[in-house]
Parts: structure tokens; sequence; C-alpha cells
């Protein structure tokens, strides 16, 4: 029901404008400024943008926007760069060595005896960029006055993976269907498509892939390359370029050709003369994004020859339009012949050198599959000859969907900050991403896409953060989660200091309740079979032993846990000698990694005197009462934060709560039901009993595979 | 790109407050109240609805809510009913012989020597009813002093047909995925759904079946009926019953039964139990729609047993608990035994009678499936012991999805005002269906609904207009489509009398274009097949006949057309003596049905001296012109609509000017290939060959069955 003097639904806070809301300031800062100008006679199309957002911005923020001058004057933010510099002369561009390409400036300066705010760059894209950065400076209420601002982007290509199939289905998707409305492209420009690339833009993403990466070849066709290109219209001003994933069999697929061999001569033509095709509608694009022979999906393996070959067939066609490919890490053999998280390396090390100057091997955060925890991925740190891309998933898979309140900055962090030791002593991966541990010439970070038609575009107004975040760890992977969080909290909810940090310390913590009440000390893949929701550490009968749970926790009545020391799988000699070193023992291997590489007793010590059964069940109990404890946090800001937005909250924090409560009970039902053991002194006993848990099903849970 | 000081994107038109936009009056009227009270000292949900809906409207249109008030003063709204009068004394309540239980009044009155504008009524939905009839004819603009109004609806059920699957794919859905966020119910209660309330209460609709005809069974377990019950629990104050498909094969599905037999006794228990569990979740379920033997689905004729055994059996579950069963008669055989257009007919009319009290039979508006044009349904007026309710299908499956402007009120007004004979001399078809023809106790209108999880909800802003246009006709099947073109504009788009003017006028001559562009003089059933999207009048190869457009129009190179007279499947004797006279002649049958009851030669001469080739090609050339005229119309509004709206007709309109050509032109190369016969004179060629539209494919059209 609609309180009494409510606003209309339509001005209601929902989500929409994502942490481009420019909320009013109460106060306007004393630098702001009071005029606007670009250097140039004839701004392009991206300095357009930046002036239109200056004017949405500033209009929203300060109640009126700048007015637009022509000459300079006192107290005008000026935006140049080599491009925008007529009108103006003399203006200080910042030197290429210092912002490259895509970096900008931001400087109070005296030009023509007039004090003026500069945003400047080496590129159009730069000044955007520079643009939205200084304006949401001002949203979150900073003091602007003898600005000096110098940023670069660390990383080159900085993308979403949208896993969006031609039907508008999304592959773990949980907001909605895809963004792309395929059937009224080219036809109809959503202006949704306008504002998801000022949102991209905003945290420097400069990149998409629109299709999921299970692909289907007929985006390759004409029917949908007009559609691609229609986007790619919309996205160019913005700075970000179109990318679609190429199914290895297309050739065969849309042509009838025999083979999709990447020897066939036929077949290079093919992909040569698809290419070229692919140019004349999408002057820019990107390239590719490849997952083959993983999953069921053809590759060059099909034909004996390796990633390396299939790589270099589509980056051979590429490369004389400057198109990349994003070659995926992400395989492991349908016949089970090793440890599935060995896999990737031991098929990739060995290729290393071989691949094309303009292929990026892409490589999950983890060795696993976006795990609430695992460690970081061992082939970090040893491709030195072969540029790899960090895939992060940013839509919550293995997390909760869109209803759990998980901040993943802190898991992105952990990884980014994780010491590979493979060039000198710490060597962090983040260190490897950004290319100056190996000396990539190009570099990149990859986000699975969390957007979809919901409002509010990732499902939930949290979830908005997952893509704040990764925007801003592509662009710096040596950012701290925290302050990225305490950015988007403000621009999200309130610039005022007690609810920020209220909000800050929740999405802080939010992680860890998660990895304790799903799967804590290394336990790691208990969902729910194929949908991945909900609890499931029973299911051992699938087709394949690797995509059950109890491959993963192997629990008996004595131990549980998968040994991948020397004495198991060996995974953990993939990683240099002092962190396989530290992991491989039980002295010191962290708790938190204990049972994926080590399997123990239940009663098994550690270091705080708990058994391992008796650990397990606290850390259940632990993260069930950090689910509380946000929600006791979020109910005391009631009145801080507007109905909707807070009601909306409210009510997926409970929904985590009854299944943080579920993800424990079936838990703790299941590991007695295998080792027999009483509960821990002063623990609750499960709601239900096992067979309950296992009975429930969820035959359509949004987001599964098609 | 945005235009300079532009509004933030979540304060523009986009469409979602539907026609209840409440635009600022520019001077508020003259009778404008100046409080507000509901007649009780503790108003029921549904009178705080409509407390609210004023609230909100005031605010909107005069600037400020209109305050409360506890104690009478003059000029104060006051809600009154049975239920709520013990605040004031001898407030004149309509009586229930002029307002029945849904109807309302609206008066100025004067009381205790003060002047008030009454809505009354004998129930709280009736004056909810009334609230929103007062609230739009002031968003009009309408002058309400001295106002004196009655209302009550014509028929007793009035009902959206969802048919959402549980995944949320809307099968013949042009408008995003299902509003029903299944997997997120219970625990979260999207305030979309209380604006789908709001608005359904505000042209009367009162209840709403949630899941497709082609039904899954899964529906009716606990999981859902919990989710089912939380939707519900919403809709309740708005006076909305919730109505699910039951799947006849459920018993065997959910349960493991042996069979589905309507006579087995233990299925009859099934479903006792079943509805009675329903019962406990939705106290008020309103009962079961039902799509049985019919394409697919299962039913009774699977055991032998008629419809209305399978009918009855459903309905003595849910009698004592007051639910209706509502049974399609969309029925024809998969073995194709004679004319499609015939079997509803042939196989209901022997059973009139024979169904239960609380069952309604419901047929669509014509015989074959919601053809841009088809004469009325020959069920209307055949079944006088059996009430018939209407079937119209608002989402556009055949008429151009959700980008061709196609008003629809003017269809369904030809087909309510249509004379059956079946009683006097003209018993309209609206008299079926109100009951007034035959006596029927209990009557009803639904409509397949166009609402999905687009922002807009139905996928433009035009087909709005069905949405409305088919509460109004529910409420008075009488009702003139232009009136309510016009309301719905000046709702929608502004009350300047030329702006309304030329958007009422542009509606309704929209769907007489589509019938033009795609099936014009009786032609039906062309499109392509299965996603029903564009021409494919040559298609004849499919696994039956009656899915093929070739069936229907049986083309050669002497002649075209179905002959439906006794010289052909005697379809037309199925309707009463004149009105089979009038189509079974080709001297007295309207052009508009010539080839849905004849088959004439290439060469036959209309009324209009044009031969019937000649005509045909006018007429294509004639739908294609219409859309330019309403192109040229929109262009010429664009100062006084706004950018948004004004962007995103201007983009479907474009699309159906092109897509009007691609019917023309695919129809005539098609017509061409089978006559042989060369254009007429000034008629342009196709711009392609037929074997270029033959090509072309839509492997993922929107809207398919699954």
């Amino acid at each position: 029901m609609v309180a009494a003097g409510s606003v209309p639904a339509a001005f209601a806070e929902d989500g929409y404008e994502l942490w481009l809301r420019y909320a009013p300031l109460s106060e306007p800062p004393r630098s702001a400024p009071r005029h606007v100008m670009a250097a140039c006679s004839n701004p392009s199309d991206t300095l357009r943008a930046a002036l239109d957002e200056i004017d949405r911005a500033t209009e929203a923020m300060l109640g009126a926007g700048l007015p637009r001058t022509d000459t300079l004057e006192g107290g005008t933010l000026v935006l140049a760069s080599p491009d925008c510099s007529d009108a103006l002369t003399g203006l200080p561009l910042p030197p290429a060595a210092k912002v490259g390409t895509e970096g900008f400036a931001i400087r109070e300066v005296q030009h023509s005896g007039r004090q003026v705010t500069l945003i400047s760059a080496q590129s159009d894209i730069g000044v955007l960029y520079g643009t939205f950065d200084y304006l949401l400076r001002m949203a979150r209420g900073e003091e602007l006055t003898g600005v000096n601002i110098l940023s670069r982007p660390k990383t080159k290509l900085r993308l979403l993976n949208h896993w969006d199939n031609l039907d508008r289905h999304v592959e773990r998707g949980y907001s909605g269907q895809s963004i792309w409305d395929w059937h009224r492209l080219p036809g109809y420009l959503d202006p949704r498509y306008t504002d998801y690339a000022r949102a991209n833009a905003s945290i420097g993403i400069n990149g998409v892939s629109l299709t999921n990466v299970n692909a289907d070849a007929t985006v390759l066709t004409p029917h949908y390359l007009e559609k691609v290109a229609a986007l790619a219209d919309v996205f160019r001003p913005y700075g970000i370029k179109v990318y679609l994933t190429a199914r290895f069999s297309a050739p065969m697929e849309l042509d009838g050709l025999p083979t999709a061999d990447p020897r066939d001569p036929a077949v290079r033509a093919w992909w040569q003369a698809k290419v070229d095709e692919i140019y004349t509608y999408v002057p820019d694009f990107g390239g590719f994004l490849v997952k083959a022979n993983s999953e069921g999906q053809p590759g060059p393996q099909d034909y004996r020859r390796s990633h390396a070959e299939g790589a270099n067939m589509l980056a051979r066609a590429l490369a004389p339009h400057d198109g990349k490919v994003m070659w995926r890490a992400f395989v492991y053999s349908a016949e089970e012949p090793e440890d599935r998280v060995k896999q990737a390396y031991t098929e990739f090390v060995p290729l290393d050198g071989q691949f094309a100057d303009n292929v990026l091997v892409q490589v999950k955060n983890g060795p696993l599959d976006f795990q609430p925890r695992e460690p970081f991925h061992p082939l970090f740190g040893a491709m030195p000859e072969t540029p790899l891309m960090m895939e992060l998933q940013i839509t919550k898979e293995y997390l909760g969907f869109s209803t759990h309140l998980a901040y993943l900055g802190t898991l992105w962090e952990e990884v980014l900050s994780a010491e590979t030791h493979a060039v000198d002593e710490r060597a962090s991966v983040a260190s490897i991403i950004d290319g100056t541990a190996h000396g990539y010439e190009i570099t990149g970070m990859a986000g699975v896409a969390n957007i979809g038609s919901d409002r509010n575009w990732s499902g939930s107004i949290f979830d908005q953060a997952n893509w704040y975040a990764f925007g801003r760890l592509a662009w710096d992977p040596d950012a701290s989660a925290e302050a990225i969080a305490r950015d988007w909290t403000e621009l999200t909810f309130s610039r005022a200091p007690e609810v920020a940090d209220a909000i800050t310390q929740m999405m802080m913590g939010s992680r860890e309740a998660v990895v304790n009440y799903m799967t804590p000390l290394g336990l790691t893949h208990l969902m729910g079979t194929g949908h991945h929701y909900g609890p499931a550490p029973w299911v051992d009968d699938l087709g394949r032993a690797d995509w059950t749970p109890y491959y993963y926790h192997k629990a008996t009545q004595e131990a549980v846990g998968f040994d991948r020391t020397e004495t198991g799988s060996g995974a953990v000699d993939q990683y240099a000698g002092p962190v396989a070193q530290e992991w491989a023992s039980l002295d010191t291997v962290p708790d938190e990694l204990l049972l994926w590489f080590h399997r123990v007793g239940w009663d098994h010590e550690l270091d705080n005197g708990n058994t391992l059964w008796q650990e397990l069940v606290r850390r259940y109990d632990l993260g069930v009462s950090q689910v509380a404890a946000m929600q006791a946090v979020w109910a005391s800001l009631e009145d801080e934060i507007d109905a909707d937005r807070f009601e909306e909250v409210s009510a997926f924090l409970a929904i985590q709560s009854r299944e943080a409560v579920w993800w424990r009970d079936a838990s703790i039902a299941y590991w007695q039901s295998v080792n027999g053991m009483p509960l821990p002194e002063g623990a609750a006993p499960p709601a239900h009993d096992l067979a309950y848990y296992k009975a429930l099903s969820f035959p359509n849970a949004p987001g599964q595979g098609e």
C-alpha cells in the first residue's frame, strides 16, 4: 500500500540511475564551476556525451545545468584534448607518458588570466572518463578547490562479458532477461542502451562481449550483425567496443563446411571472410571471446589441434583489423583424467609462447568455477609469454543469486593481492594482470555481467556495487575494495558519514558471511545441481563425477576434504614454491583453504583448539549470525533510506537470512548423516531432517544453461 | 544522445504510469474537492487503497494531496459503503438494484447542510472503482460540478489471462518476460504487482489467471501455491481474484495416479483435495481456466469423456468454495476431420445444457485464432443454456507484435456489435456475452494479456490502449471504441483537443491498416509459421495442413479463398439464418469477409468494379499508405509529445512502415507466382523476388510456444 503523500512511482528511487543518481548537494562545493566549455568549435560525439553528462549532473546536483560558454571566463570547466583545442591556445594537455591514451588530468589552472578547471587527456575518451571522475567526486561531496588529479588505467581491455542468448535468456542471469532486445533491433534503440554505456564509461569499461560464451553461430549472420552494428553505434561515443563470442563450428553450421579444422584452408578462408564482413558492419569491432573444448563446446581439439592453433586461426583473421582473441582457459576434460582444478594449467602451460600477438588467454580468478572462495588460479604467473586476462564473475551464480547481499570487491581484492611468487618474492596476481610482472603487451580484465532487464539492472541495489567494483578494479587492480565500497555507498545511498560507514561495513563483511554459511573452511561447489541454488552436498550421482558436490568434499565417516598435496592430486604443486609450501602443509595452510587442499579427520584440531567438526558448525552459525547482523544494521537505517530501496533491501535480507539457515541446516544434516557425530555442544539441531532438504526441488530456478 | 538540459531518465515519460499519469491540470476544476474522508472510523484495505489513490492523483494533478478530514466540511470528497458509514449518518447509498455489488454512484449532494461529493456503492470495491472513475474524469479535465454518475459492470467476470510460463517465458508475449518473478516470490513483492493491481482496478478488471493455458501442473504444488498466495494478497484490496490454469493430467504428473479419467473416483478425490488445499492458501481463489484436448493438451477426451464431463469434475470440486471453471472452446482435432473453423461449434453445441452451474465456456471472438479480421464465432447465440465468456487477445500475436500500432478496440467493437440473429432479429454478440440474450446467470470476458517486464508494461505505449480498452469493454461491451480511444489518449498523451483528435483518429484507422497490409478481403492466417512474424503465404508443408497458410487461402492459378458455403465446407451454416444467408451469397457477402467464405477467380469482379486481383493489390497499397499517413500525423505532433515517447512511437512506426511494405511485397510476389498475372496498372513491383522473402528466417522471434 502506498503511503499517503508518497510521490508517484516513476519518481521513486527504483535503482535505475545506478551510481549516477547525482543526488542534490545540500551546499554546492565552493569550487563549483559556473560555466562549461569544450575547447573546440566542433566537439566529437564523445565530448558531446561529456557535456551532456555535465548538464545532467549539475542540473540534478546544483539545481541548474551549467551554462555553456564560448569564451573563457573565470570558473569555467574546460574540456580539452588534442582533437579539441582549437578554441583555446596553449592549454596544458597532460603528456602521453603520464596519462596514456585513456587517462586524464583534472586540474585547477590559470589560463589567460582566468582560474579554470581543466579536464584534459590525450583522447576524447580520456576527457569523458575525467568528466565522470570529476562529477562523481562532486557527487560524493568532495571539495574540488585546487583539484589536481592524474589517473590512467592499468589494464588496456576492461570488458563486460554478457552470457546472453539470442532468445534473451541469460545464462547465470538473476536480473530478468537480456537487455539486448534483439527482435526490435536495429529499428528500435532502447534508451537503456545509452544509459548502459554511460554507466560503463563512468567506471572505465571499454568493451562488451554481447553474447554467451556457450555460443550461437547465428549472431554471425547478417540479420544479427545489423543489430550488433546498431548497438556498436550507440556505444561508440562512450569508448566501448563490441565483441562477439565465436562458435568454433560456425563454418559448418552457417555455411555447411565439412569441417572446422583450423588447419583447413577453407576454414581459414571462411573465418577471414567472416571477420572482414563483420568489420563492414562494425569498423571498430573488438574481436572474439571463445569458449572452446569446454563443457561440450566445439573447439580445435575436435581435430587434434591445440588451443593455440585454434586461437591463432581466429587471431590471424582479426589481426589486419587490430581485433583481439580472448581465448578462455576454463577447460576441463569430459573424461576426467585428473583433478579438475589441475587441468587448465596442464593444458595451457605447455602452450606458453605459442599464441599469436593479438591473443589473450582469459583465466578465471580461481581454478574451479567462481566459488565463494578459491585460491588464485595457478596459471597466474605460470605463462610469462602469454598475456593473461582475468575473468571475474560479477553475477552471483554461486553466491546466492541476486537476493543475497555479497559484495565481491573483497573476493576480487583477495585474489588480486595474492602473491604468486612467480617473478620475485611477491609478484601479486594484480602485477601479472596489469602486465608489469611479465611485461605483457596487452592486458585486461573481464567480468561476467550481472545486468538484465530488471529496472535496477542487476536484480538488487547491492549487486550494482559489484558491477561498479569490477570497473574500478579493472582500471586499477590494486585499488582498495573498501574505498570502492565507500565511494559506491556515498553515490548510491548517502553521503552522511554514519550511514556510509554502516553500509560500507555491511558490504565488507558480506562475502565472508556467504562463505561461512555456504562453504566454510575450504569446502566448495556444494550447490544444487544445474541451477546452483541452495545446498546439495549429498549429490553424487550425476553423469560425471566432477559435476557433483561429492567430488569436491569426499566426505566419509572418518574424514572430509580433497587431498591436493603430493599424497593426493598434487594440485598444490602447480603453485610457485613458497605458495605450494605454505598450502601443502597442514601446519601453515590457512583455515580458509584447509579442505580445498587437505583431507582431514572430523576430529582434526585447528589452531583455535576446535575440532574440524566443531569449527565447521561454528562457521555455519557465524554465517547465519552475520546475516542477522546485517539485517540489524539495515533496520537501523530506515530513516536514512528512501522507502522503496529500504523495503527491497529488507526483503532481500530476509530471504538471505532464511536461506542462510537453510544452508546451515541442510549442510549439517548431511554431514551428520555421513560422520554420525552428535552436534557440538550448544549447536541447534537442523529444523528438518535430511530427507526434507533432499526433497526440495526448484524446477524453474533462474539462470540455468539451456 | 541526451539533449542539454534534459531531465534525468527516471523522471522521463517512460510509460510506466500507464493511463494513471495524473498529469498536472493547468487549472483545477471549479469543483475540485478540498478535503477527503472515508465515512468510517476504520476503512478497509480497499478503501485505504482508494484514499491513497486520491492522495497520489491529487498531489500530481493539483500540486498537493487533499487533506484528510474526520468531520464533514463543505467541499469534501466522501467515500461510503455499507461497510463504511459509521462516521456519517444518513448518507444516501445507491440501491443495490441500480449498482449491483460492483457498481458505484458519484454525486454532488447536500449532507448535514454541506455540499459534498459522494462516491458510494454497495461494496468497498464499488467505491474503489468509483474513485478511479472520478479521478480519471478529473485527469481528462472533465468539469465535475453537479456530477451525477451511476455505473455498473455489465459482466461479472472480467479477467486477464496471462499466458506466462513458470520460467517467465510468455507465450505470445512481446513485452519482455513474465511480470511474475516466481523465484523471488513470496519473499519479495515487487512494487510492480501493486501498480499492476491499481491499473486493473482502474478499468474494472476483477480477475487474473496467472499461468499459461498450455499449463504446467507444477503451479499446483505447495512450493508455488505459497507464491500464488502472496500475489493474491497483493491483489485482494483491489478486488482482483487469482485464477490458475489446471493441467488435466495433473493427478498423474504430481502424484503418480495411473489415470486422469474424470469418472475415476481417485481422480475426483485428487482434484477435490487439491482444490481444498488451494483454498487454504488463497481463501478467495477464483477457479480454473482450462485448455483441454487442444493442440496437444491432455483432456477428458483422452478417456472418451466429453468436455462437459471434464469441466464438471473440476466444477464439482470448486463449487463448495464458489470457484468457477472457465473451459476453453478453442479445440480442434489433431486429425483434421473437417474445416477447422467448424470444429468448436460441432463439438460444443451438443453439450449445451450439460455443464455445471459454475462452468463458463470461454470462446474466442472468432472461430479461427485471433486474426486481424474474422467473423464472430458461431457459438455466440448457439448455446443458450451455457454461459459463454468471450476471450479476446490483447497481445498482438497476429497483428505485428508490439511494434505495429493497431488499436484493437475497433476489432472488438466489430465483433461485439455484430448481430447474431440468435434470439431476436438482432441479438448482438454483446447481448450474448452480457447475459441479456439468454439470461445467463454468470457472465464474463477474458483478455489474453499483453503485459510483461518491459518498463512500459505492454512493449509499446500504444499497446497500453489495448489493455485499457479491454477493461472498458469488459465493463460495458456496448461501449464505443472511439470514446475509449479518446479517453485513453487524453489520459496518456494530452488533453489538448487537436492532439487528442489526431491520435484518436490514428488509432481508429490503425487496425484496418493492418488488415489491409497483412490479410485483406477475408484472407487469413498467412503469418510465418510458429512465431507468426511476417508473411509466409507459401507455407504448405507442415505436419498438419490446418497449421499452414495454404490451408486457409488455397490459391491456384485460377482462384483463391476457402469455400465455406454449401458447395464447400458449409461452415457458414453454423450461423443463424439471416447471417448465413448474407455471407453465403457472393452478392451480399461484405468484401471484408469475401475470401473467408468464398473461393473466387482472380478476375472476379467486385462492387467497385475492380477485379479481385486489382482490389487485392489496391488493399495492400492502401495498408502501406495508411501506415505512412500515421507516420505523418505522428511527426506533426513532435512539439506536443515528450521526447522519450515521441521517439519510441516514431521508431515503432518506422518499423511498421518497413514491415507493411514487406507484407505487401512478399504477398504480391507469392500471389503472382501462383496466378502468373501481371501487376495491375500503376502498382509497384515487389522490392525482391519471392525467393528472397522465402529465405528470410527468424530463429529467435519472441513469444513462441515452447
